[in-house]
């Protein structure tokens, strides 16, 4: 049997999605946008959001981000980013191409978070003006974060706060937003340009979707030039209506919620039976859908060897404190919306095996 | 009632590529194209094309077209293609992104065909080594061409031989390159590698799918670079496995051929009725999908009063001898595989009517 | 003997220039354009056009135009430009790389001059806000033209008024300025900034310098950019006062000048030698320092073996009516600052042996 | 008086260059270095590097620089460099924009130096043909580092042996190549591809030059693309001897070694003055041409009033266990061909006053 907790990317559509889709397919309507799906996607945003926001929709997270980039930062830039971020170290340079050459600056932070103190001190290093540096333009913070934690209203505000003197944009790596709206029980409002952000990749592919993210400007001003950018990175997909009616299904009653709901639920079921076996602790707190095990690598050798799917994973953002002893590993495990009880109970039960035979 | 010729991506998918993502759907697979289904379609294209070839999977023809295109042309090179082509006028720079600033040079050419006599031309401006100008690396052409027509087996050798003494590679943007293969009743072969064709953009979008595209290379070594230039454009389509199950459906069955056909033929009984009215006469020869009807402004503006969509289209290109005279305009009708004989004959009988009033 | 028409970048420096860089010599400086010769030419500089201008000294005229364009034009921006112009042709893609990608539309004209017409008719086929198409945002004109003919300023003034309502910016390529002042005996102002330009590369090296040219911004607000772009361009000569005290030496007392006359005054009177010499004509008025003769081939190549250094140019922007005769060829002699009388009498001399031998 | 000691590009040229280019000027000679000046400083180079090299003429170091990196990084690429090198820190994203956004991946090391282990743990983080990370294709190290130290033979020879099983291509910013020539005494080949250097940038602005800086490749092959990369970055100087004529005076008679020897040898003098005054000790050996004296802000205060000019530098690479204490900054003092021991006396006087009134 195979437990697959290898990503949130690893299952296919939700059942109302595909139902969405198919109800699409029917008859023609205007390409690159133009359809009525995506008028209605981008109506029901500024309603999500409660404010007028600008809206571009897109089939992939990287070229989501790569674009919010770079409406908000010029080629001689730099994005403020955690060292470990997607768009810093997943993206294959996507972020520089995008912007046309700009630099991300890497900063350390406890569970991929950044804290106001490291930005400040690294902001203090750039000084505004100086013409043989690239410029701080922009900060990057990701939602849920990497490490699978979740950053509070406050602390976005005080990210916010930090850069405001020098006129950076804040930016939200939201492709996995629906879990941190549902594990923080806030409103979208709240953790995005209530807080400070403005501009936000809105993730819907890890959340149920084939294929759907968007970039949501909070100012719609910013958006000005990316019916330009998109066009020419080849991100204006022509049957429009494809990815807007997707964003649709997820968008209607709570769908994409629900979703996310399941997927935290059962994450934090797998934390709370992986962190109680002996010989296995966790990275981080399990405060979204991934839950983070250390453990023998012989261990997660034997996991893998009884069929559960899942990623080695860097320990450079432990918390002080924390560290691998010699022969641990620390691993991934993804919960999505298709993920069942099943599966984490039967990883859990091969786990428990594992250790009490080790 | 509504008459849509605007496009061949007005439309959905075909009903077997929808029934096909609803099979995909089910059950966990690998992210980024480790999935069953892309490698499928990887084989399935190295036996369609009867030869290895490597093979890039897409979500949009901009975006096949530009990762193609700076695959084989440098910053400093210069890709010849028809002055009207889509890469020269309707990507919105995609070219000079992916390719980081090379530069497109547009050739003249009746029907937005090239040939080699105007290529050759071409090249004689353009010294090979001299630094102060670009130096051509490519030659683009679009199979079937923004006018409708098909380039034979022939022309296309003709126009490899011109430029191979200079090392040109020849790329082939196929968004409609099944209409081709239709028209020509060749094989895939014939009009790519057998004719001197080094990588085609291989369209599936127009013909039947949701989003899907494919760039192939004949020769697999040119594809090197692709993986790194996919990723950091964002067009690593995360679930790989969408796109790839549309392509397989397509390709299963000659699907794609018969969706081709059915445009085909629905283009042929619009020309040949568009041009037994009195007062119309189409601008090249219906040789593929689509029609170009010269006809009295008043007379278009009256056909779209009644529910016609269709667009405006460039005289630039006619046959020498053939100009729209005063009041008169050309216009672009593009029949799809979801056309059916009554919008065909629908429009037919709306311009009889007007034809018998004028 | 040698005769050397083949540029005016073949000769070295003036010697007023010589002595200001061997007077600028001595002692240190701030670098990077901290130092005084460099704030004393941005000053030089707003007197001689009569307003605040911004400044931005270089080492190279390819230089100079990239950056002057990329302050201006977006990467989904257009270039209008002559078909023949030295950006289009002479810089290698230059204007692409600076502008991220931005496109050059060549545009047709008589002696690579455009005309107000020319430029309206391509504005009309690149719609306001298509987002298909990349969008016009800058006209460049080279003054005095690469076929040796300068623009009056109400010529400049039409042109600016035919882009005003689409928004472009006016770019003046001056690589020959000071001959183009020279010729029409106006202000430097008269024809940029009250005809219409906004940015000006003002090119000293063709006339006594070694390498200094430099953009000028009439609004230095545009200039904003400029130290960020220059900089990361490599483009910010760290011993700055070297390309300052150049410019300084050509402006002090009209310097400047005075080497433009000398060319100017030599090209007229070698122009009125060759067109009188049988069998030789014009292609173009000669009205800077740049005289374009149409002759045999045959007696070229007499030229050139009798010592004559001068290159082939092209006919594609004869005037109406004009064109080469079977064996003929048309051929670019340029005078410079150091051109002597004796080097102009003996060309002619030569040039009259070989029609009376012909 | 003036105790200058902000940097080596502060001062003008050596006598013998000023000569050098008062001899140059005479005469025409083919643009675009195709003057025989060019021809023999490209003979030149080979001599003194004992091998065939290729070699590309520039006016700055960034363009060096950036356009060796160029050359053999692809846009997917990183470039591994010590996190406070010049490419990295003082370059506004050069590299970035002539590489067309590759990464440059800073890394820790004392004294701006690297070391294999370093170099190597990073390697380990960057899987070999990982499509989500950017790929390492070049290390880069300055000789002598931006803390005055140099690299020794087998350093660098140490370097080559730790990229090697990955390919990387090992560039040296040779900014100040002289002063480690003669720091080292060794030829000019024992530190470059004897020890495994691919490609340098050899510096002569630093070194008596007014602007001269050239890439050399010790694989011809390797700078097949410099041609046209430069032409389009604006590098091409028109009047091509202007920087060949500097070089060729510099490498007459090793007059580039003498001007070296004079700044080595007069940093070492302060070096050792300001080493032995009370509240002074030096952040780093003097290898070369810079001193860093680590001392009371107020001192440096008092030091600047009296005249003197040095920037701040920065501690972060100070050896372990030396650390700024409160109050205290470190400061950078660069001696050049021009400095006298009446300055650097002067200086040290100044200091000792303030050290004893302290």
């Amino acid at each position: 049997m195979i437990f697959n907790f290898a990503s949130d990317n690893a299952v296919g559509a939700s059942a109302l999605v595909m139902a969405a889709l198919a109800e699409a397919n029917a008859g023609p309507a205007l390409a690159y946008g133009q359809d009525p799906w995506t008028a209605r996607v981008e109506a029901a945003m500024s309603e999500l959001f409660e404010r007028e926001v600008a809206v571009a929709l897109l089939a992939t997270g990287t070229a989501a981000n790569a674009l919010a980039l770079a409406c908000i930062t010029q080629p001689w830039g730099a994005v403020l980013t955690h060292e470990e971020s997607h768009i810093a170290d997943d993206e294959c340079g996507a972020p520089e191409f995008f912007t046309n050459g700009a630099k991300l600056v890497g900063l350390a932070g406890v569970g991929s978070k950044l804290t106001p103190e490291v930005v400040t001190a690294q902001l203090a290093r750039m000084p505004h003006g100086a013409v043989k540096q690239v410029q701080p333009q922009c900060l990057s913070i990701t939602q849920a974060t990497e490490s699978g934690l979740v950053y509070r209203p406050a602390e976005i505000a005080a990210l916010a706060a930090a850069i405001r003197p020098r006129g950076l944009a804040l930016h939200m790596d939201g492709a996995r937003f629906a879990n941190a709206v549902v594990a923080l029980g806030c409103s979208p409002a709240d953790i995005t340009w209530k807080a400070g952000v403005d501009v936000l990749s809105f993730g819907a592919t890890k959340n149920g979707a084939w294929a759907a993210e968007a970039v949501v400007f909070f100012d719609p001003a910013k958006a000005e030039q990316m019916p330009w950018r998109r066009k020419r990175s080849g991100h204006t997909v022509s049957k429009g209506r494809f990815v807007a009616a997707q964003f649709e299904a997820l968008l209607r009653n709570g769908h994409w919620l629900d979703l996310a709901r399941q997927a935290n639920r059962l994450a934090a079921r797998l934390a709370g039976g992986l962190g109680a076996i002996s010989g296995i602790r966790l990275g981080w707190a399990c405060e979204a859908n991934a839950v983070f095990g250390i453990m023998p690598q012989a261990m997660a050798a034997s996991l893998r060897a009884d069929g559960a799917l899942f990623y080695d994973w860097s320990a450079r953002s432990l918390p002080a404190g924390e560290a691998l002893r010699p022969g641990e590993g620390i691993y991934r495990f993804v919960c999505s919306h298709a993920t069942t009880e099943q599966e984490v109970d039967g990883l859990l039960a091969a786990a428990r095996n594992l250790a009490v035979a080790g």
